[in-house]
């Protein structure tokens, strides 16, 4: 639990940023390579080497070293974590409103 | 563009934290005052409203104050900023699964 908790903490600090949000949506159509990426944000190598860091350090990504060339490969299951808690909340909202729901309907539940 | 990718980056870093999520779980059962909620966390009131501030200013939650007394409310719309992002996501993957199919099964989309 500490464990998730702590992941969780990861990936939402990791997506706490326009560039590495963007990675990520780039990523979702397949791998790319560093040098590719990179081309894509208005910013320097080494400023660019810190989000993917980030996101790698996180779990977000892997990358790959073939020769010279890194690529870099979206870790989907990941952002699973962040779909399951959200789940959590959406349950805990429906129990609300079933509770809710229970006290107009059932007389015995109501109060004068 | 910019305002909702600068709202998920606060929505992002406002649910960072453990405290602060436990404080959105808790409120998705209904609203709260300040003090049952400080109550059941493990530290100090100021650290306690510290954390109410940053989900606050964040659009997370907003509070009611009525007399002495200062409820919690969730702002469970503000949520839907982190749906849509994954909601997004998952279209991207779909995309290049549906081309990675097409890939496949096309033989005109074959090379030799």
């Amino acid at each position: 639990m500490a464990q998730y908790s702590a992941e969780l903490d990861g990936v939402l600090v990791a997506l706490a940023d326009p560039t590495r949000r963007a990675v990520v949506r780039h990523l979702g159509r397949g791998p790319t390579t560093v040098g590719d990426l990179a081309r894509e944000f208005p910013m320097t190598l080494p400023s660019f080497m810190k989000h993917v860091r980030t996101l790698e350090s996180n779990g977000l990504i892997h990358t790959v070293k073939s020769g010279r060339v890194r690529t870099c490969v979206l870790n989907r299951e990941r952002l699973a974590l962040l779909d399951d808690w959200l789940a959590e909340q959406r349950r805990i909202w429906e129990e609300r409103t079933d509770r809710l729901e229970q006290f107009v309907t059932d007389p015995k539940e109501q109060r004068p």
